[in-house]
Parts: structure tokens; C-alpha cells; sequence
């Protein structure tokens, strides 16, 4: 077994490959003045592969490395799992109007006609998506990892989720940090803001709140959650999630919030948050897939 | 028969629907905070569709909403051909050294697999790479269209072609205009810079020199000849190329060498060139393909 890291693998692929024992092989890319790129895979000798790459933004570029490096593992008659890390398009699962194209289709049968067999990814949004993908499919949870923690790094905490469909993830966490946790709800108006509209039990009086979520990606939910946690009298706020996706303003969404710390992991990049390497957890997930 | 246009049709979607009398329906696109697209393909009734999409730059995100588009195409059971004017990576068409990816070859097997029967580009670099497309394959030749503009445009004209690999190009197109063609031949020293070694026939003493090729991407070539001809008493250097893609400082090259007419198509949006329609050209294509 090998371990291939390619430019998205936000040194996953570093700890991964010592994790498992396995060696680790970094992919070269160039770029040509016209913004084609060029992979090759430097010589390895082993017949079945890891390949480890995100595809966070720019999403299509960082998809098409990894198809670019599953067809030349492929041309050496290598077996190929992918690592993706943060998978790009996961919530774009089905036609919200009629003519919409479903794009994790065909991002999933992109990866298949590449010659992946096996693919990993870390607690997508939805997980029904995936199985669409004609192979073996392994979803890590991230969620332990990170709420440990912050358990060492919060005192005197209460998990939050943001909204109800975040409730298991902040059951979960709650759970590590050994902690209350509860739920707001959320509704938009007629312009799509977000507001609170009642939160579903806890105490949020002198309590460090940690809102924790799946994926942070234009803050708007978090950013109003914060502010109602202070209004309910919070001391502190802080956001824990799994893909620090930050789109545009976020990460100014959530200071103005008055949000303190960030916690989140290398399925994304982003510098201004503490950043847990969840390696382990795709490390697990191999085994249980018996790979 | 309906074309379908794409975001990178760069108009050619419009002509050649008016050329082969067939409807145009216009993909709607939206982008994401996080950087994803969303396609949405409007309701048609005809069981063959025509997608007009280039792939120049961004070329990862115009391949993939090419791929959305022909997924939701497929769902609804229309057969599909692509008409890809400007083909990303079409140049990638082997391993120029050991472990290299061979890009192409993943262009074409997504466009397959996302349901693409017929497949129909302008002037490749090369054509053979194209045979790795398992579906029809057109190749529409432009030159003829883009030198009837160049001979109603330029008096006295000499046609050059910038090195030997495009003396087939510069022969066809002189032709049309009806004058003499020569090629110089480009030699790199060992720093990669190009420099022109010799003329093989061709007087330019008091020309209009024109230099024809299938595509600009650097411009350092095209320079190098345009100074080459004013050093052999060209009286105007203009060029024409089929896909200007001109990367990075390429146009700045080409006025600072003198070149005072650019001529292209709109297989790439380029704003500072005399753009010629190519879309006769496709539809002679989709005819001698019996589509």
C-alpha cells in the first residue's frame, strides 16, 4: 500500500501515510501560462494506492488532479482508493427545479470512469448522495476528533446547534466534551435572511457556547446563532465544524459576531482557526473498509 | 435538432442555430458563495441536441458544466452532440516524461461517460489524440473562413507560417488569400527563449506579412517571427490563429514586436482581435457528420 498525495491534501496525506504505516508519495504539478495543469506521479512500487486530495475550491482544478493521478495509477495497473476529504457539489444532490443538473452525479461518476474503486470522504452534508457511486464508499466522522478538543480547550461549555438538522452532530459532540447541548431554529425571511427563532432547551447564561455544524460556508447561520447566544447571555462563543469552507465575508461574519475561537479540520485549508488533523479518523475508516 | 448554449459559447451557439435552422435554448447558470455552479438546462422538445461549449479558460469549470449540462440532457433520453470549439488540453496528449498523466485522454473519457455521442472541435493542435474518443469525432477547419477576412483586410500580403509544423496551415491559407507562403524555423536556446534561425523562400522586403497558426497561447513564437519579418523589411506584420488564447503577457508581446492586426475566431473570447464567426465551419461539420 502507498499513500499519493496530491496539491489538496492539506497534509492529510503526510499523517495519514505514517498512521497506516504506508509510504508516501507527493505528486508533482505545474501549471502552464494558459492555467492547464500537469501531473505526474513520480515512481512507486506497490499495487494498490491512497490517493489523498480535496476538492475545496478551486473545486473543478483540484477534481480533475485527482482524475488526472487516478489514470496514471490506472495505466500502471495500480488499485485505487480516493481520499476526498471535503467532496465538492455534495449538496448539490438533486433538481431543486426541473432542468437543474445533479451535480455530485456526475462529480461521483467522474471518479468512477477515473478508475477509482474505493472512495473515502469526511462527514458529508448528506450521505444519501453517495451512493450513487458505483464502489465502495466510506464516510469518516470527524466530529469525535474535534470535540476532543475542545474539550480540553473550553471550560464551562454548552454545544449548540445552529439549526435541527444539526441536532445528531451536536448530540455527538456534547457528548466528547461531556457537556448539555441544545438547538435553535432558524427561518428566513422573504429575502432569505436568517434569524432565530427559539432555541430548544439549555441555559446559555455565563456559558461558553460552542456552535458546532458539519460545514461553515457563508457563516450567515452561524453569525446570527452567535449573536443570539449573546443575547441569551453567553460569555463566550465559539464555532466548531468539520469543513471550513469560509466563503467570502464568514470568517468577518463571525467576528463581528463577537465569535472568539474556530475549530475546524484539514478537509479545507484556512488560517484562522485552530485545525485538528483528522487523519485517524480516515485511517479507521480504511479499516473498516478492509482496505 | 436543438442547440443547446452553454456559458463559453462565446456566441457561436446563436449563429449556428440561425445556420442549421434548429431552436436555441440558453443554459442557465449561477455560482455558489463557495465557488460551485449550478446548471439548470430549460425545457426543450427534440430528441437531438447540439451543446456548443468551449473549454478555454477556466477550462476545469467549462468542462464541468459541459458535463452537467449532457447529464441532465441524458435524463431527459436526448442523444447529444458537443461542439467543443477551443479543447482544453488537447495538447496533453502523452507522457513526455515517465508518470505523467496523459490529460486528454481524461477530457475525452468524462465527455463519454457523461453521455457525449458525437464530439466536434475546431483546428486541434493535433488530431490524433482525438481518436481516444470513443463516439463520432468531427474536426471543423477554420483557416479558410478566417483567410477570407485576412485577403478582404490586407493588400500585398505574404502569409508565414512561425515554424515548419504549420506549413500546412500557412499553404491553405494562402491559398485563399492568394499570395506567396514561407515558414521561418524557430530555434530555443538553452534557456527555453526563442529565436528565428531561417526563412525557407518568401520575400517580405515591403510586405504585409501575415502570420497564420492554429493557436496563440504564449505569444513568444509570433513575437519572434514579427521581428524577424520588419528585419527582413516587412512593411506591417498582422497575424491570425484560430484559438487566441493568449496567455499571460502575450498580447503585450505581439504590439510591442509591431504586430498591428490580430486576427481570430471566437473559439475564445478574445476582446483586442478581429473576431471572424466560425460557426459555417460547424455546421459544415455536423453535415459531414450526417447530424
Amino acid at each position: 500500500m502507498i499513500v499519493v498525495g496530491g496539491t489538496a491534501s492539506n497534509g492529510m496525506d503526510i499523517s495519514l501515510s505514517k498512521l497506516i504505516g504506508a509510504d508516501l508519495v507527493k505528486v508533482e504539478t505545474s501549471k502552464f501560462p494558459d492555467g492547464e495543469i500537469k501531473v505526474r506521479v513520480p515512481e512507486f512500487d506497490a499495487k494498490n494506492a491512497v490517493i489523498v486530495q480535496s476538492t475545496h475550491f478551486p473545486q473543478e482544478k483540484n477534481m480533475f488532479e485527482l482524475l488526472l493521478i487516478a489514470q496514471e495509477l490506472v495505466r500502471r495497473g495500480v488499485n485505487i482508493t480516493a481520499v476526498v476529504p471535503y467532496l465538492a457539489y455534495a449538496r448539490q444532490n438533486r433538481s431543486f427545479y426541473p432542468g437543474e443538473a445533479v451535480s455530485v452525479n456526475v462529480v461521483l461518476d467522474m471518479f468512477k470512469v477515473a478508475g477509482i474503486t474505493s472512495l473515502i470522504t469526511v462527514n458529508p452534508h448528506k450521505s444519501g448522495p453517495l451512493m450513487h457511486f458505483v464502489g465502495k464508499v466510506g464516510i469518516a466522522n470527524a466530529i469525535d476528533t474535534i470535540a476532543e478538543t475542545v474539550k480540553k480547550s473550553i471550560e464551562n461549555p454548552i454545544v449548540m446547534a445552529p439549526d435541527k438538522g444539526g441536532l445528531v452532530i451536536a448530540k455527538n459532540a456534547a457528548k466528547v466534551v461531556g457537556c448539555e447541548y441544545t438547538y435553535v431554529e432558524k427561518e428566513r425571511d422573504l429575502y432569505g435572511a436568517v434569524s432565530i427563532k427559539k432555541t430548544h432547551g439549555g441555559d446559555f447564561r455565563d456559558k461558553n457556547v460552542i456552535i458546532f455544524d458539519d460545514i461553515i460556508s457563508t457563516g450567515g447561520t452561524i453569525e446570527q446563532a452567535a449573536r443570539y447566544a449573546f443575547d441569551e447571555g453567553a460569555s463566550t462563543v465559539s464555532t466548531a465544524a468539520v469543513h471550513l469552507v469560509m466563503a467570502g465575508s464568514a470568517y468577518e461574519k463571525l467576528k463581528n459576531a463577537g465569535v472568539t475561537r474556530i475549530f475546524g479540520s484539514n478537509t479545507v485549508p484556512f488560517e484562522h482557526a485552530e485545525i485538528i488533523d483528522i487523519a485517524p479518523d480516515i485511517a479507521k475508516t480504511l479499516t473498516g473498509l478492509g482496505i
